[in-house]
């Protein structure tokens, strides 16, 4: 039961058949694609940290029955393990610049075991038990594993029920003896090709006329009717239309977080995998479970990233021989201010967790919500920050084609340098900082785990305003 | 050497001799005096709270010897410690609304001793054996200590040494046989005139030439040559004015932070209690451990302020009928969240503390300066949001006296009402947000602990600039 | 017809009787009054400012019949008189600190004229007839004007005619042959009492079922039945508190904005008075007029307390002699932008004003909110600013009355000196910036004219979507 | 002299021999290239609009001689002239949703009008008649002229005459008979190689011994000695990889900003078009006067965009269905405060200009970086809070190919339709939402026109401190 290593991750998934299109055509092999490689070697990397000897602590746990395993594929059994989860995400997002994509797989596998312990207990069904034999199988074999959540949802002011159109929602539309027929479109997948297993969840909770819809399962990505689209925003163009850049890619290696779209086409899920099926009521508790976890990870994620561009921007800094003015100094600190910040509430979600019925343990309700709402305002604001700083050539800079070319590539030399960089250095963190502040960044930041919004809403469900009201009143009335 | 009762401490300070001053006059006894009064109350109440059962664990803690102690006066021994000392600033200002005057004295106690540790170990001195004598004085008897740090500082543009006045920051004067004499004022000092010691630090690190200013000592309030001015803002006036006040007080009983000015008029200290004299190179330690301690007890103090703020709001929209508006809701939720970030970030900043030679705990140095900074702009951003929430009233509405007029009362009775709060309920909570939003809180949280600009000075220097540089840089260049 | 002077002013009203209460007790002598005399002043001296040679242009303006009048009390007649109406706005509050108390006069005014204009039109009603002999007799006699609006609302879940008790909203409850019989409060009425008319107008939109409530009328202060309770917040305790003081009251002879409710205890309006009764549809109007003038107004209003406090916090930081820290500029120049920017989009507001049916111009309905919203928004954040800037002094610092004390005075001179400021000149300036800092500003900016809120739907109510939404489709699909 | 057609302004360029590179190869023909024709159309449109009956206004001026011109080669004469200004930048944004290309050329030929009057006046130089030769030349022949100001700097620790590499500033390497010989890089240089004629300016205030540095003159595209290279950015990338695409491109027919590097190759400019030389003192005001009118048509710029974007906001809002819902109303208003009050300070820096020594205008000083500075940070602000609104879908969505692949398509068009719209209609939104929020606009934004740092400075020196403090000490000592 050994922990894989990247090599060994990118040759399990090698031989797969996967239908998944991109720009109009299908990507026949999406370790060599451009546009998918980076996603592999983004996940192959979440392997190699494991084995590298300071990251061990956080990169592995330790089972029950002793077998050491990949972190991401463990059930949290303390609030020290939830801290490192915490870690975990930031020394990820710090590591490659970009997601892990196994992330949502770790949350996914904690919200299924609660939910199933749950309902087994109350219901006296064996959901829990399926689901254990699947978790040692996905654990045994260190798979990479993500969760899709998110539903195409078309009309946004009517229910799943409601909907003209009934395949809005994930949902059932055969029940058979070995199995279930689900039928629907998860969007915004983070690296979901990718993985061994992809745990889907609803993406809200259920009420008793859309039982068909409350449905939880595991499914491999070359199943028969499992289809993906690859985004397409302007730089998966770029890394489509510049197949050997390196500089023009910011992070050569492991590019942007690369999504998709995966549409479940009638597709066959064997009892083995379905993990809730019309258990309506539970699909709140799901949501809520995956949501507080995917939360307090989403926050030093953040911080993670902040750490790569503060960084970045402080290069600059130095190439532009600016890094000991106040202003620039006083708005570096603030931007590590705020990124610290995203990560500080997360290590509290972590330590004000509480253990569940099961013996795992949920991160604290409020803080996980206020982590990631003030993490990701925080990013954002650093972002902004940073656009503010650097001198716009981020987007308004040459190619790296044009500094090789035979004709003009000196004159790019000669005046892209400055007093403490050579041209090339200059455009390099310059592209790398485009990445950030003129790319999917923002949008990302603010979307993923549910945009602000969400967040607040979870709060206000969550203060105990009764016990503020009477605190109050005790200092109103004390004489 | 059991914990003190409020009325206990209240008794311990009645017979002294004082020389304070208020608005022109001498106060002849601070335990009656109106503005004085809320002063000495706060202060009980951290005696009477370490008694209630469900606040034993925060309001207390075990010395070595197995002796009880209130934790406002204890070393922390461990990050346990570090938390329970962000738990006991959050329950404070939760139960009292307002300063509990003996929080720069826990942060001043720890930073001597670790100080005085490291000065005799380094130097062969015995500070530190004089100071553990006075601990244990403190501790058995349960004192109320605060901290002295800010000087007057006259120009801004000279040093210490270098001030035409010599006496804008305190020094020795005089050295002699039995002690010294120090010369000097402190400004903004919270509740120092209840404290039974008052521990008086340098504000800034001294350089060489400085020796006379680099002196840190105990002294009494009742001390011959020490003088108070109490503070005179608006708020004071008003409970000058309106001494059988209740409503037009906001929080009737414990008030806003009572500050002084304290003047040192030529003081004797014997050398029993001088912590420090002439080591000017320890003087940027002793402010340091200082600060990260303040700082990190800083923020939860603000989420406790906001419990009470918050509170009140939520029961201001309930008196208006307002409270199940959507808008009203989300505002709501974001003071929340401000007010949890603070209180997470200093959570953080207490487990990821680190052991000192000593024996004792500080917080992360970058995470304790994150959480007053964010949690100073959060809380002033949650005042300017209850401002914008809150009709008018807190500002432009009549007097409590108008209330009960003969005349005019039943008027304001009928005019005030509204269909869920009495007038009298309605004055009641506007005017208890008179004293946030219209008060001296805004420059409170703002001042209190260092202006924004410090806590952004010390991140930048704590972080780690290289290991930035040094990541972004592998990222930039792996292939 | 001369326009009035100051003291004038003062004699006009010196022999009025008027009945207002303040901290439980009935006012004799509103001229000599320490907490009424402020708005005297006030009223005084936008009468005197209309006498000085450099501020006549904006101070007064030429009726159609040549006769010479003040600006507060003009029907504005073009796009440059809007423009001066803004001028006007800032000089006022930039030369007294304060309000000039006959702002919301000038508004209702125009926006009566303009209404009564359109009843009549429409129905043969002679309103605009009654309300051009008020007029006359107004600026005539250049009377002290001013609105009031705000009723008291009880239940806020409820409309006017659903309230358990009809008096919520200011009402018609008998009608004679002579005029009506008028009963309600109103509440935030700046220096209503030193008016000599204050015009009465509803604060909302009043349906078919509502007539009684529809009512527009003038009255005097000293009518009988009309009584006020002034405001008593802490500015006003230290007012009263402290007679004879000049340093501690910030802005020794304006002071703070006086306001204070006014109750209509079934008072007699003549129908010469009466500018409108029952024309419910019209109570929109109404409102939108005075709305769009008071808000274009309210900006530059900010801005000219701005330039007073900005002045003041550069003023603090020359004492600090931190006045050229890159840092400070830096500040003090965001300041400066945020209270420009105020002003700038009122100009605007007035310079894309629209010609009304009446021959009246009325502000940009868009800009006129807008211009409002980030005033109010910006000058918050300036007192923020500020805030962050002074040293806590501002309300920390001890009373000029300890500042002349025979014993401890000298003490406070010698330590609260600095190297540019004596001790009375840096408590002078830290206690003038207390007025704006750690007083009602933050409540009154937010909420006078409307809290943000109101401006925003106002501003979504203006907004051409379709219009909008056309253009993007043209740009989406033009090839 | 008739306003030129876009037909005719494309056919008057397209012969030309111009070197310009991009992505590592030479273009062939900018009007046919699809990463420099959006630049093409767009410039082409500003001649169409001057055609339109209803723009007209806005569009042209009439000279002194009563020649009809189009506004962008115009010299402001009056206060209505600079408000016309702002209205054409506004105007330009909305209509093309991207730069005109032409604004830097109408502020540097009012910029070089005034300091060529001035430097003659002063000096007995011709400087003004030849650029009196020019403007007519290029207002007869209605050019389409850009400015060229940001030098590429080398080391920002060291002035222009500092660098080892004396080019990083352009300045003149040979004095001849007939002319001179320049050498330098510009950067960021909107839409340069799509001008008829180049104003070149100094980027900085130049002291004596910089002599060779202060010099600026007119230069065409096609002079020998000119290079281009374009942008490459990943907008770049998606236009040069998906030439037939028309979602993708957001707004297909316009893009975005097209910039590029400007590289002199000792470029030869003959007397005829050299406006300034040796004349370092003159260097800040060509400086000043360009800045203060780019600043205030740099607001109403991003007030265009904004009506452009939140126009797409609210498009996207209706295909969702979420509209009306009260929260999205709330962020639309303020989208749309943050928008005008750009506009509205524009319009204030134009109708507070000032009459100039030479019969033109100038903008207010103060005012016109007060635009631009909250213009810029305000459509960030808007930017911001869209990229919150935006479900996600502008990054994350499928490519346009995808929609119409024969396998995948009907997918897609079926998961990705609303109940309003079609899956093309909600991708094409979300695809021109993406241009705006993850694209080069935030960097553009906040970078050009200088970042918000340098406004601030501006502002800051523009300021009347000391009229401030007066008026402030007034209020402090008025009893």
């Amino acid at each position: 039961m050994a922990i894989k290593k990247g090599s060994e991750y990118i040759e399990s998934i090698r031989k797969r058949k996967i239908d998944i299109f991109f720009f109009g055509e299908k990507i026949e092999n999406i370790i060599e694609h451009p546009n998918t490689r980076p996603v592999i070697y983004s996940v192959a990397k979440t392997y190699d940290l494991a084995h590298v000897e300071d990251y061990k602590d956080v990169m592995t746990a330790v089972r029950d029955d002793g077998e050491i395993i990949n972190r991401l594929v463990y059930i949290h059994k303390s609030k020290e393990d939830l801290y490192k989860r915490v870690q975990l995400a930031r020394l990820l997002s710090k590591e490659l610049g970009t997601c892990n994509y196994r992330c949502t797989g770790s949350d996914a596998l904690n919200a299924v075991y609660l939910t199933t312990y749950m309902i087994d207990k109350e219901n006296g069904t064996d959901y829990h038990e399926r689901f254990l034999r699947f978790l040692d199988y996905v654990q045994k074999n260190d798979l990479a594993v993500t969760g899709a959540l998110t539903d195409v949802k078309g009309s946004r002011a009517l229910r799943p029920s409601e909907q003209p159109d009934p395949d809005m929602y994930v949902r059932v539309v055969e029940e058979r003896d070995d199995g279930i027929i689900v039928r629907g479109a998860k969007i915004h997948q983070s690296g979901s090709y990718a993985a061994h297993e992809i745990i889907v969840l609803p993406t809200r909770a259920m009420r008793e006329n859309e039982k068909e819809y409350a449905v939880a399962f595991a499914v491999s990505p070359d199943t028969e009717g499992v289809k993906f689209v690859l985004q397409f925003n302007s730089f998966e163009a770029k890394r489509a239309l510049c197949k050997d850049c390196s500089i023009e890619l910011g992070i050569p290696k492991y590019g942007i977080r690369g999504t998709a779209m995966m549409i479940l086409d009638d597709v066959f899920i064997p009892w083995d995998k379905v993990f809730l099926y019309g258990e309506y009521k539970y699909t709140r508790n799901l949501i809520e479970y995956f949501t507080l976890l995917h939360r307090m990870a989403g926050a030093p994620c953040k911080t993670g990233f902040a750490d790569v561009v503060i960084g970045g921007a402080y290069l600059l800094t130095k190439h532009l021989e600016i890094e000991r003015s106040p202003i620039i100094r006083d708005k570096l600190a603030e931007m590590v201010s705020k990124s610290e910040a995203a990560y500080g509430i997360a290590v509290a979600a972590a330590y004000e967790g509480e253990k569940t019925d099961a013996g795992t343990y949920l991160p604290n309700k409020i803080l996980a919500n206020v982590a990631k709402l003030e993490g990701s305002l925080g990013f954002v604001k650093i972002l902004t920050m940073i656009a503010e700083l650097t001198g716009g050539l981020s987007v308004t800079g040459p190619s790296e084609k044009d500094l090789k070319h035979p004709e003009i590539g000196k004159y790019l030399q000669k005046y892209l340098k400055t007093g403490k960089a050579s041209a090339e250095e200059l455009l390099r963190i310059e592209k790398f900082l485009e990445l950030w502040i003129a790319g999917p960044h923002y949008v990302g930041t603010l979307q993923g785990g549910g945009p602000p919004q969400t967040q607040k809403l979870s709060i206000s469900a969550y203060v105990n305003w009764e016990e503020l009201e009477k605190n109050v009143k005790n200092l109103l009335s004390e004489e």
